[in-house]
């Protein structure tokens, strides 16, 4: 059967076989939940690293970087690129794909941009299906690219083993950060353009702004790289080997996998339920229903309510969980 | 009851009415439903305006500009800031408020942040129920603004009436747009700060941009202004005028507001079925499954499986909706 083929080839390293799989991810394929119930067990040995910031922080060239130097120790890495949805997207994209030219043709390395437009649930679902076919090739290091900060993408970065939070001087300060929601979910941050001015404040502003929170056992360090120069990539590395053993000593690696299965088999439910609702939402029961909520004879509250009636789930059942 | 007295005062403008409306949406109040319902028939008057774009382009201060333009006309306004969930972000926000001050007095406008952290399904269905409020209240026009540019952020910004999507010279330029995944969603183009070097090759890249994109019968006008100079204002006003007649004139309007509420009707029904299946979860049932993943003795699409039976869905009528 093909897709033992493909399961095996993935397994194998192979680069098309990977490729073939997330392309699988990308359209969700009909045989997507049989290639994702195969890939599942050969998982749980790559490290995976997300990385998040403001669009413009350099954190391609920071990914660029750390692959380099991650190559010099002999390790193997895949960098996966979640872009948004947009179909004008395309073409601009592959600009930033190119800066990490200089590892295109190095067996060890394994790029790929991901777009999620025909995934069901998007992003939140289809990042962590990839990750692990990218897990399952025997990649050391998995680092995971998302371009913008919003929730959903902050979501995907942080839904990783070790997080990087990656700011540059001047806009993207302590401020800025909290205000992008990102500060809470950093293992490590990272003031990149390290050479531009103001970057001392900016590590300082963030260890200030750090330690004004809660935090754990682990207080996140605040590194300053120029990745474009290659400065700071080793402390970099440093602070992130640190994570990982502390994460690993602690349990808290363990836990956080487990906590991070959980919520997309929660999330999964959701989006399939959400679909089956939509179909219902156009039979002609379902038509009646829309015709009544642009006429205002009912509202959305009441809608929901029916059509959880009809998926068979009994309404109060789910008041109580709710809202 | 206390419910009649809310909605009566909401009905009436009342300021501390919406304000209070507003903290239920924002906690996820258990009286929610009965509120909404009861909100519901009295909207569909205010002309909805989303922003949009990177942060740091100046979108509050565009806002807090087309506000005054808007009490020039004799008209009232609603502004709806949504923010991100960030628990440690409350401090840091407030700054941006402070640029909204001079309209803080001004009884003919409302203006309002609200965090999503309690309300079930976030952002995506908290801002809705937030904006019918000040539907319901009587404003002319409100105002939605995002913070930060992620999946999330972009469609709440798009589901109103008219979107207009902020960005600046040099850092906001066609290609930053196309990569957000904000280009196709703008009915509106604003190039903020065009005093600034660069604001007429921006202009002349969104233009060049939008043609190679499709379009239907509205082709996005790109508007330059410099919102703390008040310029460009006027113009912006009439690009949104001439968005919303269109819109009225060709029955989109009408269109857009019928599947908006579609598709939350649809979010509703999800995230209260997601939140069923994470109680499932919880349970002893839940405890084995949940155990069986960790030992990845099961995979997370044969335990959604699982659940889905449990909810009372035949799993292949959700296997037929998708993926």
């Amino acid at each position: 059967m093909d897709l033992d083929r493909l399961v095996d080839g993935v397994r194998a390293g192979d680069r098309r076989a990977a490729a073939r799989a997330i392309s699988m991810v990308e359209d969700g394929d009909a045989e997507l939940p049989e290639l994702s119930a195969r890939v599942f067990p050969l998982t749980g040995g790559a490290h995976t690293i997300g990385l998040t910031g403001p669009p413009g922080v350099g954190k391609s060239s920071l990914v660029n970087g750390l692959v380099g130097a991650l190559r010099g120790r002999g390790s193997t890495a895949a960098v996966l690129a979640i872009d948004p949805t947009s179909p004008l997207s395309g073409g601009a994209l592959l600009g930033d794909r190119v800066r990490m030219q200089e590892h295109a043709t190095d067996p060890g390395v394994f790029i790929r941009s991901m777009a999620t437009r025909g995934h069901l649930g998007g992003m939140a679902l289809a990042a962590p299906e990839a990750i692990r076919i990218l897990d399952a090739s025997g990649k050391d290091i998995v680092f995971v690219e998302t371009v913008g900060v919003g929730q959903a993408e902050v979501e995907v970065a942080a839904a990783t083993d070790t997080t990087l939070v990656v700011v540059a001087p001047g806009w993207g300060d302590a401020v800025q950060a909290a205000k992008a929601g990102i500060l809470e979910i950093a293992d490590v941050f990272v003031v990149n353009k390290a050479d531009l001015d103001g970057a001392r404040d900016a590590v300082r502003d963030l260890r200030q702004m750090l330690g004004l929170g809660e935090h754990g056992a682990w207080i996140p360090p605040v590194v300053a790289t120029a990745a474009v120069r290659s400065e700071g990539i080793d402390e970099l590395w440093d602070a992130i080997d640190a994570h990982r053993e502390h994460a690993a000593a602690t349990g808290s690696l363990e836990e956080r996998r487990r906590r991070r299965t959980i919520e997309e088999v929660e999330a999964m439910v959701a989006a399939r339920l959400g679909d089956v609702a939509a179909e219902m939402l156009a039979d002609d029961a379902g038509r009646a229903l829309a015709a009544d909520l642009a006429a205002r004879r009912t509202d959305p509250y009441r809608a929901a309510e029916l059509l959880l009636k009809r998926v068979g789930v009994r309404a109060d059942v789910a008041s109580e969980a709710g809202p």
